[in-house]
Order: C-alpha cells, then sequence, then structure tokens
C-alpha cells in the first residue's frame, strides 16, 4: 500500500497554531480593555474530572471547568508565567526553532529573573502544569506548541517517512535501518510525513531487548509488520505514531509481560491514561489488542510453566486494581486472566519464550496472530 | 577523510571468540582427566583492585586473582553456572544469533530448572558476575559473546557504517537521519565498520534535549564534527563509539552540566568506572577534554550569573569526593572549578545557554572549542 496522504506542510500547521495563539492573548487584552479581569477557563484536569468514555473506548477529560484569573492573589503569578510561556512559544513557531521543558525555562528566565517557579519546569516532575494549562485552553500538543519531549522508542519496518526538518528533507526508509532501527521522535506530526506504509499489522514490543530479537530474525520482514517496541513504558511520540498507524487501519498488537508494568504498558497505549487523558484523542489506541504473554498460553506452550517467577506485590496489587475498573472488569478473558496470576500468585515475561530456542518468540507471535489468539 | 580500514568480518571475530571458549572448557576437560577439582583463575574485580593508571590515565584492575573451584560446597552453583553460560554463548556464537541477558537466564532455566540464581541474571542488577566472570577470564566484552546491552545514545555526523546483521548488509548514513539521528546500538564492533568518517572532532552533548537542539541547528554540519548525546550516564555501546573514534584520531570534547550528575558523566567517558575497569581498555577516552557548562563560563559570558541554580547536597558532596581523587586534584583547573561551586554553592546546567536565544549554545561551543578553553 502505498499512501497518498495529504501532504503535511510545516509552515501552515504553525501559523494555524500561531493564530490559536494570538486569539489567546488578544481575548485577555479585550477584557482588560473592558476593565475586566483577564481570565481564560481551562478543562480541570484532576483524576475526578477524568472519565473512562463508553463511546470512545479511552479515558477523556469530563466537563468540570476552573478559571485562571489574574486578579486573584493565588493565581496572579503562574496567569503571568502562563502568558509568558504562550510568549516564547509564538516566538518559538515564528522562529522554526524547538527547545525542551528545561530550554523554556531558562528562557524565562533570562527575561523574568527570579520571578518564576523552578519546580513546575522540572523534567523530572510527570506533569508541568503551566505547559498543560496551555495545551487544553488552545487544544493543541506541546508538540504543536515546538516543546519537544522526551523521546524513546524504536521502529521497524516497510515504511517509509519524510522528515522535514530545519530546513531540510529527509528520506528515512524504515526497512534499511539495521541493527538499530529507527528511533521515534518527540512529534510525528509536524513536519513528518508517511510517505509509503506496506503492512499487515503493527507489533509492539515491551522490551528493546525483545524487539532485537525479533529484528534480528527479520520478524517484520518475514511477517510484513511494523515493530515497534516503546522501550517500556510508551513516550507520548511513540503513542502518537502507534496511534497514526492505526488510523491507517492497520491492526496493533500489543506484546508485553504478563506482570504489572506490562499491564500498564498496554492498558496506556490502549485508553490512555489519567494524566495525560487530555490528549487521549491524539494518543489513545482503542483498537489495540493484547496479543501476550498470558497465563493462559501455559496451556498451549507446555515448556512455559517451568519458566513462570514468582509474582510481586506491585503485581497482585495490580491485578487487583484492574479487576475493579469498569472497564477491565467487562472483559471476561482478563478477568480469567488476572484471576490465575491472584491464585498462582505467578508471573510470566516475554523473554521466557526464549527458554526452547532464541527465535521460538516469533513461532509463539506468528501463531497467536495467525489464530487470532488476543486479550481485548 | 575516507578510511581504510581493514574490514571486519564477523564470522573471523566469531571463530576467534568461540575457539577461547573452547579452550576454556578443554582446560577443565584436562584437570579433571587428571583427577585435579576443575578450577579456573580470574582478577578480583573489587574495590579494592581496582587503580588508577598513570600511564594509561585510566581505571583499570590491578593484580590480585581470585579461584573459583568446582570442588567448594560455596562455589559449586555458581562454578557450574559459569560454564552452563559458556556453553549457551558459544552456542549463540555458532547460531550467530544475539540474546539478552534475561534472555540469556531463560535458556538457562529451561535447561537446568531452578537450580539457577534469578538475581544474578537481573536486568535491574548493575553487574551480572557470572557473565563478568566469563568476560575477564576470557578477555572478550560480552558483546563479542552475542549478548547485547542496554542500549542508549544518539549520533549525526558526516560518518557512514556498514552494518552486517541478521544476514544482511545495511549502509548507514548518520548525516541523513533527520531529527532523530542514529541509535547507537550495543555492538559497535561485530559486524559493524566505518566506512566514512569526514569531521574534525566529536562533541558529546550530556542531554537529549541539548542534542536536539543542536541538531535542528545542523551544528555538526555547520562545525564539521560528530555529534553524540549518551542521554544521561553513556552505555557500554556509546563508550565503545566514543573510544573509537578518539583512536581514528578525532579530539573528544564532552559538554555536561556543572554537576554531580554532568561531572559523573565525564569521568566515567575519560577513566572508565570502578565497575567496568575490567575492560576500560575498551571504553575509557582518556583523551576526552571537557568542553563546559563550567562555573568560570560566568566571567565570559556575564549573563549566566543569573542562570545559575541552587547546588544540591549531591552536588557538593561529589565536588568534596573528586578534589580527594589523586587523578583529578593534579588538575589546578578542575580544582578551581570545583572550589567555585564548594564556596557558591551554586551549579549551571548546560541548558542555561538557551537563555538569551534557543541557538546561542552553538555560540559558546563553537567559540570555546575554537579557544580551546577546555578543562582536561
Amino acid at each position: 500500500m502505498v499512501l497518498k496522504q495529504k501532504k503535511e506542510i510545516k509552515k501552515e500547521d504553525s501559523s494555524i497554531v500561531i493564530k490559536k495563539l494570538e486569539d489567546f492573548g488578544t481575548a485577555l487584552v479585550k477584557e482588560i480593555q473592558n476593565s475586566q479581569p483577564p481570565t481564560f477557563e481551562i478543562p480541570l484536569r484532576t483524576k475526578s474530572n477524568v472519565f473512562f468514555d463508553e463511546k470512545l473506548n479511552y479515558l477523556v477529560l469530563g466537563d468540570k471547568k476552573e478559571k485562571r484569573t489574574f486578579l486573584s492573589a493565588a493565581q496572579a503569578k503562574k496567569f503571568m508565567q502562563t502568558i509568558a510561556i504562550a510568549n516564547k512559544c509564538k516566538k518559538f513557531l515564528k522562529e522554526n526553532s524547538h527547545t525542551s521543558i528545561r530550554g523554556l525555562f531558562y528562557q524565562l528566565k533570562f527575561s523574568l529573573g527570579d520571578d518564576l517557579d523552578e519546580e513546575l519546569f522540572s523534567e523530572q516532575s510527570e506533569s508541568n502544569p503551566l505547559i498543560e494549562d496551555l495545551e487544553v485552553s488552545l487544544n493543541v500538543k506541546r508538540e504543536d506548541l515546538n516543546l519537544n519531549t522526551d523521546r524513546k522508542g524504536v521502529v521497524a519496518g516497510n515504511m517509509v517517512l519524510k522528515d522535514t526538518f530545519g530546513g531540510e528533507e529527509t528520506i528515512i526508509d524504515c526497512s534499511k535501518q539495521g541493527r538499530s532501527g529507527w528511533m521515534i521522535p518527540s512529534d510525528v506530526d509536524n513536519g513528518m510525513e508517511i510517505v509509503s506504509l506496506e503492512a499487515d499489522y503493527v507489533l509492539v514490543v515491551e522490551k528493546d531487548a525483545m524487539w532485537q530479537r525479533l529484528n534480528e530474525d527479520k520478524f517484520w520482514k518475514k511477517e510484513n509488520c511494523i515493530l515497534i517496541t516503546p522501550k517500556g513504558q510508551a513516550s507520548r511520540g511513540c503513542r502518537r505514531l502507534i496511534k497514526k498507524l492505526s488510523e491507517l487501519n492497520l491492526p496493533v498488537y500489543i506484546f508485553t509481560d504478563c506482570d504489572a508494568w506490562g499491564w500498564y504498558i498496554y492498558w496506556t497505549i490502549k485508553t490512555g491514561s489519567m494524566n495525560l487523558a487530555y490528549i487521549a484523542n491524539s494518543i489513545a489506541t482503542p483498537q489495540a489488542k493484547f496479543v501476550g504473554v498470558t497465563m493462559r498460553d501455559i496451556k498451549d506452550y507446555d515448556f512455559l510453566k517451568n519458566l513462570t517467577i514468582n509474582a510481586k506485590e506491585v503485581d497482585l496489587k495490580r491485578a487487583e486494581e484492574m479487576l475493579s475498573y469498569d472497564w477491565i472488569k467487562r472483559y471476561v478473558q482478563w478477568v480469567e486472566e488476572l484471576k490465575i496470576v491472584l491464585k498462582t500468585k505467578k508471573k510470566l515475561e516475554q523473554d521466557a519464550l526464549q527458554g526452547p530456542s532464541l527465535s521460538f518468540v516469533g513461532k509463539y507471535l506468528k501463531e497467536k496472530i495467525e489464530q487470532k489468539k488476543f486479550l481485548p
């Protein structure tokens, strides 16, 4: 399948976002001119306002909103910081330059001095509240504001990309990346175009080591799939790429450990996560299915019963938590699976499939995918 | 410079390592035939046997050795496990297949059952003592035993590689990797050949976000350098690549934060680390120099004085530790630098150089490199 996609042109994309930033500023200026306190309203991002949408099949924000106003002792500083961020992002977009949250912090510190809450811009902090404010109020991703996010994850397969970046065009052929694969960047939308795609499905493999194993065996070539590893929990860019491939009608199969961390990776890709519910429409892939490993695999692959290892407290706790979520417990197969874990107090790692021979894992995946043995 | 390197052929490399493994086994068999307890001797890897070599300028193992013998209640199990590992690695080499430590663990568990110490094969554990035993006793890297290590780090620049992997050859042009760069693999030796290299120096940048910033500005193209980020602490593969480039006579400049973590990254690349002293001759680059950021930069770049942040306890503690190391305190410039940190209790991040403008960091690097303003 050679895709005839609408060509994405960076400049047009930017100008839409710049317009949004300008409208945002103009509205505040108008309020000041009308002697009203400058105020903007944003959807609340607390847990109490995150819901599982039964139609969309992913986590979304509810209707609750909150106001940010300049004329509030508690909010004045943050309000000012948000406006300063909007201003900087507009500058980055106009300059066509990207930076990180930390780079943004120093740009602001350079102009605002110490009147800045450093902790809000910490790389370590899971959320960067001020930037999230801007994302939700403008309905854009921070990647669209030329802010890079942590990149992680690798892809190989019959996919060709055109990367327009730093004023140059580069053709990236994901079938010609040797042992390394192509590293999934922060932003897979702006200036990034899928030129051709020839694959039957997407296989997402939790661990990089397992991805390398399958890549060495040319699994993606033999089985005609796009082989992705998020290298653990998927980055925003990786989730976005999986979503884009799903929107191009490729089925998405997820292959993780049978344990707390593996399940978390699966559900985050499928239904989104609490703290990124506000961009779930860009990064959640509800069509994703779970190919393994499962405790039920032991029935079909007898040797696995000797390769289980003891579940940890965190695995058992997570299994119980999952059984309490409405959107998981409706799936009888998941309930069965989790109950086996709770009963046996055992878990399975995807690496166990290398027990009989290094390349057995490919045979396992081929069989399960052909027989459509998935968990929903 | 187009390199006329001796072509590396995977098959020959493997056969040398296979021979070493066979000799290792044969020697043990001979001992048994001579009614002696099978025993092998390995250099001790404890801190007490790690020294800074004044001639080589990196950390090496001393002369202390220890014996591993089968006829010892304390060692019998580990001895048997080491032999089983050697056997599996020979198999992987003959099959020309790679796996991870975890994959190796399951191969052994499949054949040995529960008679295996799982903790010794934990991905999380910093060292995998049994495999290290094999590395030091055979004088090979685990990568040469077809065991993949964690890969991390990215490179861009005028370098072309030939990657022979999974029975196929791929040409990787590191100047045509767009926004992502080329991901540095676990093994940059076996089946990996530098076909051409056109650069004046190697610049190693601590943070991926900063690497992306410089990559967007085409710093490596304008300044004709190889631009690497280890993405924090450098992986074995990344250190090995830096070493290889240094051996091809490229100067290596390291650019990190001025704090505990940044200094640690620098010294690890330059002098090696305690726990990898046994392969320092493969991965330490004593020629590396520190280009920044430094507290002394504030003299030349006045704006930086407003962009310092508070040093943490760990930074101050590390500065004091470094002042106690013979191989650091002999450098008067480092002593001066660390004393400024201890006196002011401030630190500087490389991101601070984005304060005045996003592309200022390129100007800074160009100036410091041209004027050779390095710390040794």
